[in-house]
């Protein structure tokens, strides 16, 4: 089969046996897989990665290794975090943070940039039929954005800031959106923030000043270093600020205003499938605006040079 | 009358005249005040301060100004933000975070530091007989350590770590304690530690490797750079750090453990004074050991000297 290899930054697509089927996986045969700001990332060099990236899919699960069949056939999204099932995080329902787990193209299992992947059975959650193959990759990235609901008590009307408008901030304000929040999208790119705007998201070009102490949530969903500090200074006092979106190495902030005006900052990561599925199946979040360009896997190289480009939002892998 | 002034990082007693009594205001004899970190920080020059600075104290009310008579004679202490009373935050009983504030001692009002000194009536609170001056002088720190449990819920039993064995530290770490927190303090100095070791509270010299993941809570009250990145370090995924010390200029954190952990900082400043003066008046939090000396407000240049030597913990002046 053909799998896409990152190591050292260089992006190669080789010929790879299918993986076998550990006890409890399923193999699933790739239909169609996001490419991430993380994986980009991963190109770079972060975190060391050598190996196949992704973590965004939809695919059609082919075998469960002996186990229950009533999988085989399915259309599937999948979650990425491969937990131990055995510890006191596991208990909790809370495997996204069991300190064994391996995480799907990121920490030590291989990704879904390849013809057939695997994952545990206990990560599948079948795709609706009425949502599009295209539609549901987002999933994963929908639930990073729903994780904020999860994690924050938001009241309907209460108006929040979402600083960037990368793939995760245009999400990210749809979801508030759709949970009854009134959101403010600050960015640079007004062509972007037009694809999401609606009733209940106002879009901003970032000026110089940016308003301070204005609002009770503000999201940095900038990735960039700037990013917290600017949300620290626009957050009421009282206020949170979801830190959404890493920054490599250290990010220098004003601890002194977090201090003075008892300001919670929230770090958010990978959230619940289930409420994502139900936000694109009901067409609350829109993400068909969002793709750019799509390739085959044999075009990875391409694909990824693309994902890269600025202006473009998700690159997506059609295998199907 | 007697009045510290600060100015350019010099110590200087003065004579000046007697604060006049605004409408709504008290006048105040000094009885004690006590020198906290934020005072000499001011003296370093932070904030650009210059008059009378301090913020702990106990006085005696001896003027209303024709208001409400029963005050005079009474033994009080003070909050130190003077709130507008207008706003949407005075309306939420949250006057600590007027934008429109005044601080004692630290922004636009003069401090405790001086014979005399004005407060709104508004802000003060009786002290209890049985609690005695020099004690009594502790109640606003104490309420800044007692304000962690009024932002996060703790249950009883919580492995807590506080981290930083100031005078602060040692604060917080008999509050959490009274409050049926497990309390690991961390810190540099055995003999302060020891002032405040009891059952539900373990001292531990911090060593080079500090315990990874380790803890539900984690405060930081070292005052240092590093201490938040160490805090965050120590803190178990989906767990919370305060941030109890500020910390000036830039602070470099690692953003990522932060947001991969899902971890919540929460900033955390002054209290009320309510719960701290409960905790004084029953013993829970015992000050006595803490107090390192005491001044008359003539020697003020040798006080915050001595505020000022490593290994001294809290400096009075006496007034009384």
């Amino acid at each position: 089969m053909l799998a896409v290899h990152l190591e050292s930054g260089r992006v190669e697509v080789r010929r790879e046996p299918v993986p076998r089927v550990p006890k409890g996986f399923a193999r699933i045969r790739l239909l169609s897989a996001g490419i991430c700001s993380t994986d980009l990332e991963l190109q770079r060099g972060y975190y060391g990665f050598s190996g196949t990236p992704g973590h965004e899919f939809v695919g059609e699960v082919t075998d469960t290794g002996g186990g229950d069949k009533k999988w085989i056939g399915k259309r599937v999204a999948g979650e990425i975090n491969l937990a131990c099932g055995k510890c006191e995080w596991c208990a909790r329902g809370l495997g996204r943070h069991c300190p064994k787990r391996t995480v799907l193209g990121i920490v030590k299992h291989p990704g879904t940039f390849r013809e057939f992947l695997t994952l545990p059975i206990a990560n599948l959650h079948p795709v609706p039929a009425k949502l599009s193959t295209e539609l549901a990759v987002f999933i994963e990235p929908v639930a990073a954005a729903c994780e904020i609901l999860d994690q924050v008590k938001i009241p309907r009307e209460t108006q929040i800031a979402v600083l960037g408008d990368g793939k995760l901030g245009l999400l990210i304000a749809q979801v508030l959106q759709a949970h009854g929040a009134l959101v403010h999208l600050l960015g640079r790119h007004k062509e972007k923030m037009e694809l999401v705007e609606r009733p209940g998201i106002t879009a901003e070009l970032i000026g110089k000043n940016l308003p301070e102490a204005s609002y009770r949530v503000v999201i940095d969903a900038t990735g960039s270093v700037e990013g917290l500090r600017a949300s620290i200074a626009m957050c009421q006092p009282r206020g949170t600020v979801i830190m959404k979106s890493t920054v490599h190495g250290l990010v220098e902030i004003d601890s002194a205003p977090a201090i003075v005006n008892e300001i919670t900052l929230v770090g958010s990561r990978c959230g619940r499938f289930e409420p994502a599925i139900r936000m694109l199946t009901s067409g609350k979040v829109r993400v068909d605006a969002l793709i750019s360009d799509r390739f085959p896997l044999d075009r990875a190289q391409e694909a990824f040079r693309r994902a890269a480009t600025k202006g473009v939002l998700k690159v997506l892998f059609d295998a199907g």
